[in-house]
């Protein structure tokens, strides 16, 4: 098998040329929908010509290129990630994804490589939170998992999600024809948005699973009073129950994951009435869980009740509701395809790690329908979501060669038969 | 000295009439500056001309009910308090204090007291915080207290606070004419709004000081990141530093006030960027601090510094700012009109305690140029500032009797002797 390399000169130049697409007001921004995105696809669906891809969008509104195996109605490999952002993102998030799926179509192609299984670079329809209230709206489509109450979900302008995803290019009327069951795996390229690699000189990271996310609101009522003249003992300060929870959030979140991801966190406060002179009179938080194991999330949600309680108690207070608004199961990676990443990452003399993904990805809506695997390269500092998210150009093109590998490998192997 | 007592029946009508002025939709709302406002000063007038005073409006927007000395150019014994409210208020903050004096007026009257001292009845302006930025309006005025800065302000509309003292009928052009030298004492009856006498069921409170009240802002510093991808090892979560500061900000409260009176509050909290998917980079609070002593406040301020470093370094934070926004210090009650209160209600067959105000009033205003003191009716569960504020009738008449009484006593001295 030779070792293929992808063209790094025109990997970082497609990744430069596609952010520099940017709401200029707030760079770096391309929103699902807006005109922007547009012009971001119109130049993808070039780029994908230009590399012999036969370009559609599905009725899901993803864009997929597609070069078809030599042997028609061959199952597909699928690889690619998305284009769109969140408001004020970064250069890389979806983006670094999408350039190295075709990076690695080039170099295939380049390198004369003779398919066996029809490939297909995709870029999925607005996998970041929408304007529409929806993340991984195109990945969802090819599950089969957007229904009546997701495409009548309303947008700016009352606009539905069902025109939306028609103005795009998608076909809402013939969605079913959107869900896919001839992908024997899908392999996705993405940055981390953590500090693990990065912090462990590690190149190429090995997604074991991509979380689930569960999110609790706590709301704690005490008594509000005049902030001079409640004494202070006796006072039942909702704002002091809220504190004490905080921080038991943290130290059991430290417990709970065992051997695996986990993170809780409060990034959503409010201490009523509000007032600088008033004693709060109740105080709530939104509490973000992030776990590999679902027996760990499940422990963790319970655990919550308890911890709510004793704050509560601590300050004289009580849980006025604490309610789960959502819990989505962890979704392991498959393992062949985890394997053919290490492989591929070891070809190259590239260390690997497993690590989950504390995110959600679209990697995790096409495996309810195909073998799927991801790998990560290093963040910068951990960060992303924000304008500072960077990772080292070359690191990155190391990344998409390993993606490259992979592809190659996995494509070598008969088709269905990992 | 005979016993006298107010009419309680027309005490309370008059609390009653008035606190039915409210805003409809927000009991019980009476801003000053209003039309509502307004139309309860209308009602206020007519109720004083019908207690025999001379009634008009000063300069700085004070309504003055005047009951002359018989001696011409005699020092003013003064009592009163408010009638505007704050948004969703209680029906007895401020309210009490007026219909208190006014009730006190007509039975000394009524009982054919001829009086030594010029008595007044004054209904300051905006003792709460008004629209203005600005509380106790009124007072500031007597006390020569409102520069031009404060006139400046700008309020609903882009009205100057000039102009909305002249429009309630105040005269800014004149304002030097509302300070005053003339005062010999000032005696103000307002409800608690704390628990203080309620819980040890004394029915009179004597107020020793008006607490000083400090305001400091903090601001942390941490590092924002993904909540899902930043493992909670390493994490410099602001939030978490903001929850320690909180708990310690109260526990160092409870050492700090001595003997004397001391409350310190986080009612506004900040934490950003505020996405339930994102570690806090940054956290805020203000600290409200009310001290009876001065010395207790200066030493709880630098305390402050201490506790916010500590709390941001056990989180891996920095404290990006802390400001000290407002301080004022404490304003001492005048002993010997304490004396006369406790002799008033003493005579009375009621009990009283000593003490501090943790609200301002303008008694601590009219303190710059007279001597002041205040007593105080309990407050049911200590509640004030909002629609469920209540005091027991009899209860309130009470303290009106012992106001009363303080009145006679005070006016039976001599002018500028007591």
């Amino acid at each position: 098998m030779p070792l293929l390399r992808i063209d790094r000169a025109a990997f970082h130049a497609d990744i430069e040329a596609l952010s520099r697409l940017t709401d200029p007001a707030q760079p770096w921004t391309r929103r699902s929908f807006t005109p922007l995105f547009l012009e971001g696809r119109a130049w993808l669906t070039e780029r994908f010509a230009q590399a012999g891809l036969d370009v559609r969008i599905d009725p899901a509104g993803n864009l997929i290129g597609r070069w078809p195996a030599a042997e028609a109605a061959t199952p597909v490999l699928m690889t690619g990630s998305h284009s769109d952002t969140v408001p004020g993102g970064g250069r890389f998030d979806g983006i670094a994804g999408v350039a190295a799926s075709l990076a690695a179509v080039r170099a295939m192609r380049a390198a004369g490589h003779v398919p066996r299984h029809t490939i297909e670079v995709v870029d999925f329809l607005a996998e970041e939170p929408s304007d529409w209230g929806l993340s991984c709206i195109g990945s969802r489509g090819m599950a089969g998992d957007l229904g009546p109450r997701e495409l009548a979900l309303t947008g700016p302008g009352g606009e539905t999600l069902a025109s939306a995803i028609d103005r795009v290019g998608g076909s809402v009327a013939e969605l079913s024809a959107a869900r896919r069951t001839d992908v024997a795996g899908f392999l996705e390229l993405h940055i981390e948005q953590g500090p693990v690699l990065e912090t462990e000189g590690i190149p190429v990271g090995v997604v074991s699973a991509i979380v689930g996310i569960g999110r609790v609101r706590v709301r704690f009522a005490g008594l509000a009073g005049h902030a001079g003249t409640v004494p202070m003992a006796g006072r039942r300060d909702a704002g002091l129950a809220l504190a004490r929870f905080a921080l038991a959030v943290r130290d059991e979140a430290r417990r709970a994951g065992g051997n695996g991801h986990f993170t809780a966190t409060i990034g959503v406060t409010r201490v009523e009435p509000g007032g600088a002179n008033v004693v709060p009179g109740a105080a709530e938080a939104i509490v973000d869980i992030r776990a590999e194991r679902d027996e760990a999330m499940a422990r963790y949600v319970d655990t919550l009740h308890d911890v709510a309680a004793a704050a509560a108690a601590a300050e004289g207070c009580t849980v006025e509701r604490i309610e789960t608004l959502s819990l989505t199961t962890a979704v392991p990676c498959d393992e062949g395809l985890q394997a053919i990443i290490r492989a591929a990452a070891g070809r190259l003399g590239h260390a690997t790690r497993p690590l989950a993904s504390g995110a959600g990805h679209d990697a995790a809506f096409v495996a309810r329908f195909a073998p799927s695997a991801m790998l990560f390269a290093p963040s910068r500092e951990g960060k992303s979501h924000c304008p500072d998210e960077w990772t080292d150009p070359d690191a990155l093109a190391d990344a998409a060669d390993a993606l490259l590998g992979a592809l190659v490998l996995r494509d070598s192997a008969p088709p269905f038969n990992a």
